[in-house]
């Protein structure tokens, strides 16, 4: 193999193992040394790729976030295309996507990260949050099939939205009965977000 | 000072400097060595007081829980005394004693703790947040002040209105207006709680 080639195999490698780690454990449980254990490199060999342990993050969570960011958009043009109707429904496949994205809970991950990083990285990190999470979801909201409070924005909304999915991304709380499906748990929580706890009197 | 007067004060100085680091840093992120250090003694010696580490978070969430517990019985009393006749403003109050017991998300950092934890530990934190969180906020809901969308228990409200409150612990997802002052941003939070995002149709 020509050394470009297997630079470019070991940068993904490297992505693969600390996209892992990093979704799984969290920033701050994280090490290079173990990601650099799991290519089978030296630390070294590692920092080649990336300068250290927060460009290698930003990586992971650039290659997530635009992961998302053409989930939502997808579930979006069917919205446009009306092949999804059910507000409900329309929701539940954009939370589809960030399930399958992220083994754990996306605002947990990144919101835990940011204390941690350099002010330039932060700032990176907070166009990402932006761009690929909050944006496609605005713009989901934007469409209209939902119809939102009066005088709430649609990034509220998403906002809103994005924060209150944790217990989907474990079991300490469960939604709904002991033997609801994954789906039926989206359904459950969804339309706790979408209409409330609470009847208007 | 006799032997059994600085045990107790040593117990108690351990269980704030546990308390102030696992409550701000999380459950992992927190060592027994800085613990002891910061009380000024060996790690020996705080063993003496506490057989582990989980046996210290334990302690501290305990205590958490019991403030807690308390303060959101106290409100509980003042919507049965009816000197809280407003339902957003009395799920305010007990917003303000979450608020005011946890630094951090008490989500995060007690769900975040979860996995690290031996199972008879895991069961101690289960009762815990039964017994002083979602128990008392239950009793919150069964009193009838908050009309509860039908099908939905007390239960199953308290459990979202618990998960639902990250962002009034950070400032990475802001609330309301750039203005709003710290009781505005959990009305408009508890509005989104309560009522939801939308409207039906």
């Amino acid at each position: 193999m020509k050394r470009k080639e297997q630079l470019t195999q070991t940068h993904a490698a490297i992505l693969a193992a600390a996209r892992e780690q990093f979704l799984t454990q969290g920033y701050q449980a994280t090490s290079t040394r173990e990601i650099a254990r799991q290519v089978g490199i030296t630390q070294p060999a590692l920092y080649h790729h990336f300068s250290d342990k927060e460009a290698i993050f930003l990586a992971v969570v650039a290659e997530v976030g635009h992961e998302t960011q053409t989930g939502i958009l997808a579930v979006n043009a069917r919205v446009k295309a009306e092949k999804l109707t059910d507000p409900v429904e329309a929701l539940a496949a954009v939370t589809e996507v960030l399930l399958t994205v992220h083994p754990r809970d996306v605002f947990t991950v990144l919101h835990a990260s940011f204390r941690y990083l350099a002010p330039s990285n932060k700032g990176q990190l907070g166009k990402i949050m932006m761009q690929d999470y909050l944006g496609p979801l605005a713009a989901f909201f934007d469409q209209g099939l939902v119809t939102l409070q009066p005088h709430l924005t649609s990034q509220e909304a998403a906002s809103f939205y994005l924060t209150s999915l944790s217990p989907l991304f474990n079991n300490f709380h469960h939604v709904g009965p002991a033997d609801a499906s994954k789906h039926d748990q989206i359904v459950i929580l969804l339309r706790l977000i979408l209409f409330g706890i609470a009847t208007k009197n």
